[in-house]
Order: structure tokens, then sequence, then C-alpha cells
């Protein structure tokens, strides 16, 4: 068979791709080992969970009893006790009534978005929330309102504009690149006023505040108060979560369609995910570990400590981020970049992990590593 | 703290809950143990890869030696070496230059959809798509054509009136609930005289006709033809991939959302699907078992033989579809329901998959089951 010249799509492709090569913003995949040497500080396994001898034992076992797919999507017969157990540990640690599990985080966002908002419906989105609320935003057609990043009055002024609408406001527990917190119990209440509820991503919340910042705040349970949670941060596996009260969970089973027309999570992840919240309630020092070492580091770098275990350190351009990054690495200690076009504020910034994972003579090292390069690019 | 009365959304709720509950479609979860003795007819394990010795090793390995999750997006530090050998396997079985895996089949359709249209791309889409491509063209705000299910001359049509617009046509090239096939090499000859790209999910495809039907056309490697799989159906394990060209592939990890913003596939999904590919590469008699148990069952039930493992039974209401199958399980074997809104064309049917992992003596039980309950409740 002869195909004719480059057409159309071929072109515009190529356009793209120089436009990016010009703007110094391709980005190419770098594969790891399983045996690496490096310190992996750009990753979130913000508690060193995916390797945690436990995790991958469970994991291992569940692939073994259960085989490699859950075989079909969770109403045909996709549903394992596997899940059904994973769902009931996750209501358990983090004080909500009803829980319902899905192939990824993101999933789990489009789904709680897309099943609850419609055209009548009015959403609050933070500034700052998650590329995955943007579109569940945008797949359900919703009015939506985006509001100054954590501006509790801008949200007060947009509950009350939005009338006798059933409303959501969108928010996360704690945000990844600035690494601050939502003011939770300022949203919760604004959102209890009007009638509204609160929806709150704990992607970054869930493990290194233990049960999450929702339950930390007392906001666990709160009929008004949905969370959504991923499984592949500090849980070290792969999957989401919606919790909230049992209406919320039932209608999301009938009419969420990434849950309907998804297959179930894989058996070894979600038994990875069960080993890892197992862990993490008996093991209360892993939070303290990634919080004392995340204050320590922003101490010496001086910026301030996060409300994650991310530390984002500004750097004066993208070009020094990258440089510093390199030179890290060189030092055998990997952290991530934040680049535009992925910072609410244009600035582009160092990205590093305080993982509970990593070994404290590792950690030591890693701390001078980064003083050095950062004060190299600064 | 004590909360108000029952609020909009709750009353909202229960005003769905009772309006399903009417319709009598509301759908609850059946977790099934790892023991059952049932035979299973209604999940997506074509070929029984999920549960075949050397997945479930494959997956059991990786989680010792990976850990649980991938710990990061691919772009950060969550590409692992495993998943660049899985999409090495799968553009060697494919027969496509470049793959890219997704930790789910849905965001496959969502990134490639998402990563080429927009608002200046024409889609001209079978009225039978799967609702992840649905929700991408969504998602995608492209204008949209949707036209009749497998109508060439519609597509045509669609194809002249897109004038200069960069075009894609989405098909599946076997489709799940009425069993048939795409034209594809009509398909793909009109998109080429049209300067068009043809999509093409081989969801249902891929496995059951071993390389899957592009390839079987002689289509795999056409520059104008992309592909998205899933690892979740006949290869037993979680995820998804497009195939295509390299610039394709370098465009989708540079600006696909559900790419870059996602975790990467955790790496017992990974392994298994790579070692599904390793099994099914070797044991040609795998697609022709499900061939013959499919045909072989369509004769003695009276309907036409599907392009894929999945035999839609036409029953005369959807009461009649859940008693046929509600009595087949009594009798040992689970096939499910397609009820509308399920359906493109409002019939209800058993869904029976002829799994090639079904031990012959459990396949012949079956056979015996289902003339029986369908007979009864036609």
């Amino acid at each position: 068979m002869t195909y004719p010249a480059p057409g159309r799509w071929e072109s515009w492709l190529a356009t793209q791709a120089d436009a990016r090569a010009a703007a110094g913003l391709t980005r190419t995949l770098r594969p790891r080992a399983a045996d690496e040497s490096v310190i992996d500080l750009a990753g979130n396994d913000y508690l060193g969970l995916a390797r945690h001898p436990e995790v991958r034992a469970a994991a291992a076992e569940a692939a073994h009893e259960w085989g490699g797919g859950a075989g079909a999507s969770r109403l045909v017969s996709g549903t394992l006790l596997l899940h059904s157990r994973l769902e009931q540990r996750l209501t358990t640690v983090m004080g909500q009534p009803a829980a319902l599990v899905f192939s990824t985080g993101y999933h789990a966002n489009l789904a709680v978005v897309g099943a609850l908002a419609d055209r009548d419906t009015e959403i609050i989105s933070d500034a700052h929330v998650h590329a995955s609320l943007i579109d569940a935003v945008r797949l359900a057609r919703a009015r939506v309102t985006v509001v100054p990043h954590n501006d509790v009055t801008a949200v007060r002024t947009a509950l009350a504009a939005a009338g006798g609408r059933r409303t959501l406001v969108l928010a996360e527990s704690v945000y990844s690149v600035l690494g601050d917190e939502a003011p939770l119990a300022a949203l919760a209440a604004a959102c209890q006023e009007y009638d509204a509820w609160l929806v709150v991503d704990e992607a970054h919340g869930l493990g290194v505040h233990g049960p999450g910042l929702v339950a930390e705040r007392g906001l666990a349970g709160a009929p008004h108060v949905v969370v959504t949670a991923t499984l592949s941060k500090a849980l070290g596996s792969q999957g989401g979560a919606v919790l909230g009260p049992h209406a919320l969970v039932h209608h999301l089973v009938n009419t969420a369609r990434p849950f309907i027309f998804d297959t179930g999570l894989a058996p070894a992840s979600a038994a990875a995910a069960l080993a890892a919240l197992e862990v993490l309630d008996r093991s209360p020092e892993l939070p303290m570990v990634v919080r004392r070492r995340v204050d320590g580091l922003a101490g010496l770098l001086g910026v301030a400590p996060p409300a994650g275990a991310v530390l984002s350190v500004p750097m004066r351009s993208p070009q020094a981020a990258l440089a510093a990054a390199a030179a890290a690495l060189d030092a055998g200690v990997r952290v991530g970049c934040f680049r535009p076009p992925s910072v609410p504020d244009g600035v582009s910034r160092l990205r590093v992990t305080a993982s509970a994972g990593v070994r404290d003579d590792d950690w030591a090292h890693a701390t001078e590593v980064l003083l050095r390069v950062t004060k190299e690019y600064a």
C-alpha cells in the first residue's frame, strides 16, 4: 500500500512540535530502572509506601490470587471483595460514611463532578485546582465561576450569586504547586450557610496528614463535604476514590460514566492501597517524618514550609530551575521542576518531595546537594 | 457539630434515586470472591489471560521488584522501564510505529481526541462508539457530526462537508453491544481520500483478532489510521494505549492532559499486560477457541455470530433479560444484560462472553444452560 505525502494532520503536528521546541518546552520520557541508585525526591510516594515490603507483598499476593485484572466493569462482574474491603477501609481511616474506588484519581474527580453537575448547576472552583477537576467541570457543561486562590470572600460572593441553584465548591486540601492548604473550615461554613456542597480533593493531604486534612479539621462525615482521594500518592498504588454520604455513592454507582464504563481497579493495585492504609494506620510516625523533613529543609532554604510533602523552591527562570535539577541529578538526587504553563503564577520552581521513604543518610546527602544547587542557580 | 436538615443536594439525590427505582433501573454492586465456583461469561477476559499462570506470576514479580505504584506521573519519574518494554511490545504485536500506555483505556480515548481536536477540528463519530469517545469529543469542544452506525456513505458526506478542517473519524473495530465490526477498509479509504485521520478503538478487537482488526485488515502502520486499545479486556490487566505515528505519540506526551496529569500505570498491571502479549503471541489457538465457541453458540441460539467475543441475545423485555440471567446464575453461569439506556436500539439482550478461559466441560454446561433459559424467557 502506498500513502500520500504528509497531509493536514502531519503538518499540524510538525508545527506544534516546532513551536514547543522553539519555546524550550519539549518534554521527553526518561524511563527509570527498578534498581536505580538515585535518591528520588521528584515523585509523590510521600510516605515511601509504594516500596514498603508489606505493600509489595500484598500486591503480589493479590495478583496470584485474583489474576492480572478485574476482568470487567464494576457493575458487571468486576467488583471484587478486595474492592469492597478497600472501600470499607477508606471509610474507616478517613471517617466517611461511604466510599467508591475508581481506576485513577483523575476518574474520581471526573466522576463526582460529572454525576452531580449539569446545566442547572453552579460550580465555584478555586483557581488552582488540578487538571482533572478542570476537565470535570468542562465535561459537565455546568456554569462555572473560577475564584481567586483561597479567597473565601470571593467564594461567598459567588455562593450568594448562585441563588437557588445546586452549587458545588471545588478545592484541594493541599495544593500541589504552592504547597499551601485550603481554608477548609471557612469554606465548609460558607457552603453550609448557602446549602452548597464542598468537594475537597485530598490528593496531597491524605497520608501526609494521616486521615487527610478534612478529617484533621473535624469535617469528616459532614454531610455537605465530599472528599476525593488518590491511591497513587501517599498510598503508593494506583486508583482513586470518592468519599461522602451513602446517597452520593449510590448515585455515582448508577450514573458516573468513568465508573460505569471502565474496568475495575486491578487486584494488585487494590491490595497495595489496602496494605498501605494498614501500614499508615499503625505508623503515625510516617507523617511526622515528612513534617520534620519538609520543615527542616524549608528553614535551610529560606522558603515557607508547605502544608504538604512537596517543597517549592522559586528559581529565577525556567532555565535556572532546569539547570539546578540537572546539577542535583548529577549529584545523585532527582527533584522535579515546576515550569510554565504548569505554575499558576508564572514562577518556575524546583519541586522537592520530602518523602518519608528516603533513608536518613540519603536525606542528609540530598539536603546538602539541594543547598548547594539552589545557591548556585538561585 | 450539628448539621441542618437535608438540603438541596440531598433532596435532588433522593429524587434521582426514586426515579431510578420507579423505572426498575437501580444498579447495585455484587462483589465476587476469588474462588467463586460460577462460570463467568459476563466479563471481558476474552482469552482467559487475566488468570493465566504466567500473567499472574509476571504481575506478582513486578509488584515485588517495582513496588505497588509507579510513584509519579510519567513525565516526572513515573515512567518505568516496564512501561517502555510494554510500549515496545505493543508496537511489535500490533504492527504500529509507536505506542503510549495510559492508566485506563478510557484515558487513551480521552487523550487522543483531546490532544488532537480543538474548536477548529471536525469530528465524525459513529453513533455506537464507547462512552469514553463520546466524553472525549465533549471535552475537546470540537464540532462533531454523529453519523448512523457503520454508514460509510454518511461518513463520506460529512468528510466532504468538513472542507479544509482537520478531521477525525471515530470508530471501533468491533462494537460491544451489537458485536458487529466496522467497515475499516472503506473508512480508511475515505479518510485517505479526504486527508482525514481515522481513530479506531480496538477494545474488543485486540486479542480476539490476534493483533487486532486494523492489523488483520492490513491497515496497521497506515499513517492516517490511529489505534487505541485497552489492556483490561483480552490482555487481562488494566490500562490502555494509543498507537500510531511517532509524531502523534510525541504530541500526546507533550499535550495530553490524562497522560501528563495522571500517575503512571501500576507496575503489576504493566507486567501483566506484557506477559499477556507474550502468551498471545505464541498461542494462536486462543482466538480460534473464541471464534469456534462464539460461532457454535450463535448457531445453537439462532443469532448472527458476532465479530468479537461477545454474543448478544435479544430478549423480549428488560425484565425477561434479567430473569433469564438470574436463572442462568442459579444454574452456575453468570452472563450480563444489555438494557436501556446502554443499548443503541432499545432492545434488551443477554450478553454472553465466549471466553477462551473457560474449561471445555464448563463451556458445554454453560451452553446447555443458555439454550434452556433463552427458550424459557424468549
